[in-house]
């Protein structure tokens, strides 16, 4: 046994020896009770009277602990409302909020959530180890329980997308034996696992190393499996070690399926991609044993978490499909405490974590209080405790490594007078793509955006300073009227995505977000309709709080239809995923238009010359 | 990355991509095809259609495997059959069986049990460390899948009884980084934590020093806490680190109370003590989740092996008592996969070992064919694949460090003609006891059997060369109509335990038992009536097999029917529980007679000299 590990078995020991005092030694009493609640519990699935004690940072007995009750006791009367083990979100990205993990949290904790499993997937694109690492960094100074899955493949298609840093399995050693490191993320080079065995075997040899280290060291891998099945899924599993996950299952027959074959499903349902309600038939009407459903948010935006809640809000939408509230409950408390092998959360019980909800309304998931390691932590939708503000270093906020671009440079030439061109079909709420072909007229050698059939010129520019590329197509179903829409979020190796109505607006639009080292801009007639900087890797602000956040891009949203008319929902977050080579059809990168099924890269342009 | 981990990771490695191989590359094949079968699926609780496809070790597809069948792929139709993974008994001592883990894997891997989780307990109470080892060592010969939960704490209760050798937090390091050792056994001292936190202090601090270390490398820890509720429950789950088994639960109340604070209830089902049926109510007629009801053997003697099973028998009996067969199965599969973290068994899924039972009736659980690591290694009943013998070192053979003992050794002495005694009363098939006081006559100042009061003298004698002691108390409910048996088998410090209807033969049959070097005998008029010689620390034979055994054992024990004409079922089983203190009410170890809750050690004569 090392110095280290004897000192932390005598710190937990003492923890343990403590807690057993309580209950043993007739003078030694409980910090809180929590008394006459209805607790819920995730282990026997029952609703029952019963109180909850709490000794420093655990709970210390569940059921009638009135001998427990000292002078110093604080005892808080619960008569009427129910006690839940606080909920675990296994799969989200703090970069989708565009928030650091401390203003996710302050959103977060007061809705019941204690739980995160963040993905810094993002951050990992563009700064590779050291950015996930200033991440976890942050992580580490906050009271609820913020672990991370970390990406064993970044890009997630190399030679199909350039990201801001390479991450491989020469990374996983420094990345995995961190503590606050619970595994590897989303596997999503394996979820077209077809095409890369095919056409890039070196991806899959590489992956299954780290893979396998994962497992040596006892740490858990999610996969990520979009559309598989049979022996194309079972491939992906057997990739992901056998013990993985899918957040990227959108049909019934999907979810039973993977379930089927061993997958824990974390149903995704947050912001932008919201697939329950269709997964959740598989135990509504098939009637299948849910112990491995799993609720996720994936992606919030902060004006969601403010407006209607985080995990509590997915319970809620899942109880309203028919579940049972403390089945819906289990699927974000023990289920995926379960799947990740967490002993000390998901349930109540003696010697867990002190994490708890306390909820008003069980149908409508009100939560009435929250608390974090045996502390009041959030009550009635504030927070009870100070977080502080965390500022990141200048090491993580230079991102945007190129210089501004001109008009030209993104023009889709094409000769005569028409063109026939691939554009991708954005559907809202979901991450995956369509694609059709249109007709566009064709001017002085460019193609022109055709506001009637809606389908607008999509490029991407690689801002990471390695090859300067900018990837071309187009996209229809974003309905925008005029002016152009720029960000430097775009999944998953966060080059400059663009859209727009004219060529001149998207080009001022690229080059605002580059000024601002990141962030979001819209432009009209050549004008700054409005714009949010985020520094911190050109994903995130760490100037605003959650509020203003929310704020600021409830504006921009605003701005977005307003002035430039655009008919799509959360645009900011559907053009964003439009370059996400992980989930089918069409998507765009700074290589161009990704045939994602094929793994290739496809001209925008099919015919041209013609007026066909 | 140590260069053994690298070469391990390798390896894994390469079973992967072979896997992926078959299933992506359409010129390669499945070994062994299951074509036609139902598939029951642990994950979704449902039974259909479908193949299982394996290569080398692992299942490589479930479902529509025909694309993997190639020229050399064997198929094997199991047309109307029920394909199941492999079960698991998460708890079972082979000590109990008298059995090398060698032949009671002959007679358990044809019933369908592909996986053990074995405690040893007896040996290494007899034999420390050194004993444990060595069978470990046997264990990793085998071809099915056999994992040790060690004790932490020999003797169960120091100052009350006295062992071989003593294993405490100091043998932990050594004991636990074994791979094949899941982590710590049943951490019996403290099922009594009332009396132990009161009385015995140092214990519950030791114990939480080895529960931290195995908590801190990833071992598992098993509790067993026999008749706790409450808060008593709480200081027991804390002290096994939060996530614990009971293996000892024996009615409906305590298996909701243990469920409900978040204990993996192993309901045990064995040879002498059967608690299933009463347990499972909580499932059936509560209707409570039953993710952490697991079923568990714990002690099985051969001859029920050999005539009923071993999960598969429990299984049957489960469903007899009305629970759905998929679930029951669940309970010997996905259930204790869970609890232990198991990644790679309980569940029929590409990646996971091929470990299968092929069911030909799944209502009476008829076993037809088991796969180990993806070959056929039974068919009805026989196995189909080599063990050979195995045959332990002289080093774990020479364990009764005593010489033979005199008649008055066990006298026990009262004055007077009359005594008040207390005497042990047995209940069948339990291995708790009750207690009661009774009136017997003494004679020359010796206190005499009574056999129209079936009480007899109950002794045990210590056998490790440590302290010659000799325990003497009463027993009532063994119905021994002559004669006497010992054995050197009796919970948990296997010192020599002996009953009989006559001081004489009860001081030959223990100094046979010497002779022999452990082992059971029985006495008549001062001839032997039958013996068996168990070398093996006193505990296990290494020169029968399962089948000789269990014939053997018939014999004793018709002989000891219609020779010594006892009425208890088992009653070598039943002998050996007596003397184990870890649980209620009253038992007898080398040091006396005692009271388990109290945690002391009581006379067996309360009152002498007088008539009354």
């Amino acid at each position: 046994m090392t110095k280290k590990m004897q000192a932390e078995n005598i710190k937990e020991a003492i923890q343990w020896r403590k807690l057993i005092d309580v209950l043993l030694d007739s003078n030694q009493f409980a910090d809180v009770v929590l008394q006459g609640g209805y607790v819920i519990n995730t282990v026997t699935r029952e609703i029952y009277e019963a109180d909850v004690a709490m000794k420093g940072e655990h709970i210390v007995l569940v059921g009638d602990v009135s001998e427990l009750i000292g002078d110093g006791t604080q005892v808080e009367n619960v008569r009427g409302k129910f006690i839940s083990p606080g909920f675990i979100d296994s799969h989200m990205h703090f970069e989708s909020a565009m928030l650091t993990a401390t203003e996710f949290s302050r959103l977060s904790i007061p809705t019941g959530t204690t739980t995160i499993i963040n993905d810094p997937h993002e951050i990992g694109n563009v700064l590779g180890v050291h950015g996930m690492q200033e991440m976890i960094k942050e992580a580490k100074t906050l009271p609820n329980q913020i672990l991370f899955t970390v990406p064993c493949a970044v890009p997630d298609a190399p030679g199909l997308e350039t990201s801001g840093f390479d991450v491989n399995s020469k990374h996983m050693e420094e990345l995995l034996n961190d503590p606050y490191v619970q595994g590897i993320g989303e596997i999503q080079s394996f979820s077209n696992i077809h095409p890369v065995y095919h056409h890039a075997p070196e991806l899959i040899d590489d992956l299954i190393a780290s893979v396998s280290y994962a497992n040596r060291i006892g740490k858990t891998v999610e996969g990520n499996a979009p559309g598989l099945f049979g022996k194309e899924l079972a491939a992906h599993i057997i990739g992901g070690g056998t013990h993985v996950s899918c957040h990227e299952t959108t049909t019934k027959e999907e979810m039973m399926e993977k379930l089927r074959q061993g997958v824990s499903v974390f149903m995704r349902e947050g912001s932008s991609q919201r697939n329950m309600a269709e997964c959740i038939r598989a135990v509504t009407e098939e009637g299948m044993d849910s112990r491995r459903a799993i609720l996720v948010s994936d992606d919030m935006v902060p004006e969601d978490l403010l407006k209607d809640g985080h995990m509590n809000d997915i319970i809620r939408r899942t109880i309203a499909e028919g579940v049972d509230p403390v089945e819906a409950i289990q699927m974000a408390t023990i289920n995926p405490a379960t799947h990740f092998g967490f002993k000390d959360v998901g349930v109540l019980a003696a010697g867990k974590k002190a994490n708890v909800a306390v909820i008003s309304d069980l149908n409508e998931m009100v939560i009435d209080q929250v608390y974090l390691n045996g502390t009041l932590a959030a009550e009635k939708g504030e927070m009870t405790i100070e977080l502080g503000s965390y500022a990141y270093p200048e090491s993580v906020k230079q991102s945007v490594k190129v210089t501004p671009i001109k008009a030209e440079d993104l023009h889709i030439k094409a000769s005569g007078s028409k063109a026939r061109v691939r554009s991708i079909v954005g559907i809202p709420f979901q991450n995956l793509t369509g694609k059709q072909e249109f007709n566009l007229n064709v001017s002085n050698g460019v193609v022109q955006p055709c506001l009637q059939q809606d389908v607008l010129p999509l490029m991407v520019v690689e801002r990471h300073g390695r090859t300067g590329n900018i990837g071309k197509a187009f996209i229809n179903g974003f309905k925008l009227e005029s002016g152009a829409i720029a960000e430097s979020v775009a999944h998953d190796t966060h080059n400059i995505i663009v859209t727009g109505t004219n060529y001149e607006d998207m080009v001022t639009a690229v080059n605002r977000v580059i000024a601002m080292q990141g962030g979001i801009a819209m432009i009209k007639n050549g004008k700054v309709v409005g714009d949010l900087p985020l520094k911190v890797g050109g994903l995130i602000s760490d100037e605003l709080t959650g509020v203003e956040l929310s704020e600021k891009i409830a504006d921009l949203t605003r701005l977005a239809s307003e002035e430039l008319g655009c008919g799509m929902d959360v645009p900011f977050m559907h053009l964003s995923f439009w370059s996400l080579v992980t989930s089918p059809e069409w998507k765009i990168t700074d290589m161009g238009l990704i045939d994602v099924d094929q793994f290739e890269v496809l001209s925008p342009v099919v015919e041209q010359g013609g007026s066909k």
